[in-house]
């Protein structure tokens, strides 16, 4: 574990291949914000716990990871013939695969890197660790330019000055480099521009209070921590120009699956006139849903919000706690969705459709 | 202190003065939910430090405390004549207002047992020990009649079966017997009402998870606590019927300064189309405030949310926290005001006036 040498960063690089491509090294985000530990994985056992313990997590992240994981570990396989390459490599697959089998981006890198190492299955192992590396590297690569792109179409939608609220964590440590829905701060902050960020801490897991915030402190953005139910009060007094919100998945018709809160988040915005933005990557939107009625909304343990961090208990023994995880935006109540395509704006359906159909 | 006897009944006595009326017994709101201990208050700096730590909270509940206090010290004091009863019983007013200086129900009914006293200052230390002993049973058996008057009113604007929301506490531990904004709940279920209430948990302080569940759990009531940011999908899912809040001051035009998040509450409420309704003890209408506008929100240290009971801490070292205590919420979100004179509805100026101008 190293600490420190990473604090002279101001972008959070939450997955890193090391220099000479034996191991990768990854933030822990279940230290943060107590601490800022950069683990070094090198064993396939080390990956698999990092992903399982959401060490590593946001999709992106660990789709990034999981690639950069199947390199190394194919460039440590001993054997005598490809044949006894391609089996250690299918089984070390599957076995990162475990780690979190519903994360989409998790399988789909896997498959990549895999597919890149039969693509080269004629030319001897060194091509193909060769290939491997570097699907694995385009991964990441095409993230940071998704992000990129998401970015500088979410910064044509503010100026300098705005005082921006923010919901849950969407930021570098969930994706690469800026990532999307707190991406157009971080480049804004780099042109010069001067936000005022509202971090709503999002209950029960805190991901604004702990991720948000950290990402946005340390690259030197004004940011302040309000509670969920404080989101109103600023509006009112007048401290927000734009709401961000990143998202899970898109429907066809533009309702949209994110964090639990973010409905209400629109709703206020809507009272109080303040345009209500989505940083959507192309890849959540989903044309098979018609419409947020048909996105199931996952309901977690209770115990998240009647124990704060499993120790200090908060609610009565006895009390039911009921903690939906996402809930659906109404596409009425957003100002306007934005890709790495370009952005869109209401009706949904025609310009969703008409980007990416 | 004393522990378990109390179990037996269904309603929070938060404040009792004992048989023999040496002392008072108080539900010690600090330990709560996790321990319900009845403390005994006999001694001055017992009466103080109780009030001045919070283990009894709430305008009306440190009142009637206050009331108590007088009566039982007095009945202690050791004296050679009435002028010497009169300057110690001053002494120890002046000793028990200053434990939270800015509650104006702790001013008035200390000035209210004293007057008591004051009243029956040629007749003898025993009558007069008698008057204010009769003065501070009177105290709370207003703020019991008060509170039933108000849950009788509200109780008419919901049906058994109803989902009801409701934000912080407004219960029998901050007043006496039923409570205001909880009483209709507690009215109706002795009347064998069927409600199902979802509890926002109400951060920083986490006010409804700790004590509004509490109190309703003990009674009997279905009681469900959610995120405050999981208001809005409640609403969308059809689970509840009315949003049921409390208040510290309510404007000469309506206008209701409460805790945090309830004008979000009451933004959501009509976005859903679901009644949003205030409880008013009549003493909170200021006549001299106008509107919202004059009403200063206090804003208290960002230490309550970046540490959770200042142990946890969940907000990044550096980074700033906003805590307004309280926030106004736009008399035309409000369905009604409901008073234990009667229910007032838009325009407020108009029917607030007519109750009590």
């Amino acid at each position: 574990m190293m600490e420190a040498d990473y604090k002279s960063k101001s972008l959070c690089e939450n997955v890193r291949l090391s220099e000479n491509r034996d191991s990768v090294f990854i933030i822990d985000q279940t230290l943060l914000p107590y601490k800022e530990v950069y683990s070094e994985l090198k064993s396939l056992e080390d990956f698999y716990e990092a992903i399982y313990m959401l060490r590593v997590r946001g999709a992106p992240a660990i789709g990034i990871c999981a690639g950069y994981a199947l390199a190394v570990l194919a460039s440590k396989i001993s054997c005598s013939n490809p044949d006894e390459f391609f089996s250690k490599l299918r089984s070390i697959k599957e076995r990162l695969n475990s780690s979190r089998p519903t994360a989409v981006n998790l399988s789909k890198a896997l498959d990549r890197v895999e597919n890149a190492a039969l693509s080269r299955s004629g030319q001897g192992i060194d091509a193909i660790i060769d290939a491997m590396f570097r699907e694995s590297i385009s991964i990441q690569a095409e993230d940071v330019e998704m992000c990129r792109r998401i970015s500088e179409y979410g910064l044509t939608l503010v100026k300098s000055g705005d005082g921006i609220l923010t919901h849950c964590n969407a930021g570098p440590l969930a994706t690469s480099r800026y990532g999307t829905g707190l991406g157009p701060l971080f480049l804004g902050k780099e042109r010069g521009y001067n936000f005022h960020v509202y971090a709503d801490e999002t209950r029960p897991l805190l991901q604004g209070a702990r991720l948000t915030a950290y990402e946005l402190n340390r690259a030197g953005i004004d940011v302040t921590v309000i509670c969920d139910n404080m989101a109103s009060i600023v509006m009112h007094q007048g401290k927000i120009d734009a709401c961000f919100a990143g998202c899970d998945r898109v429907a066809a018709n533009g309702d949209t699956a994110n964090k639990i809160g973010t409905s209400g988040v629109a709703i206020l915005a809507k009272h109080y006139g303040i345009p209500f933005y989505v940083f959507c990557p192309s890849s959540t939107i989903d044309f098979s849903c018609a419409s947020g009625k048909d996105i199931v909304i996952e309901e977690r343990s209770g115990e998240e919000i009647g124990s704060l961090f499993f120790k200090e208990k908060t609610v009565p023994d006895g009390v039911k706690c009921y903690n939906p995880a996402f809930d659906v935006t109404d596409n009425g109540l957003i100002t306007a969705i934005v890709t790495e395509k370009g952005i869109c704006r209401a009706p949904y359906d025609v310009s969703l459709g008409l980007l990416f159909g």
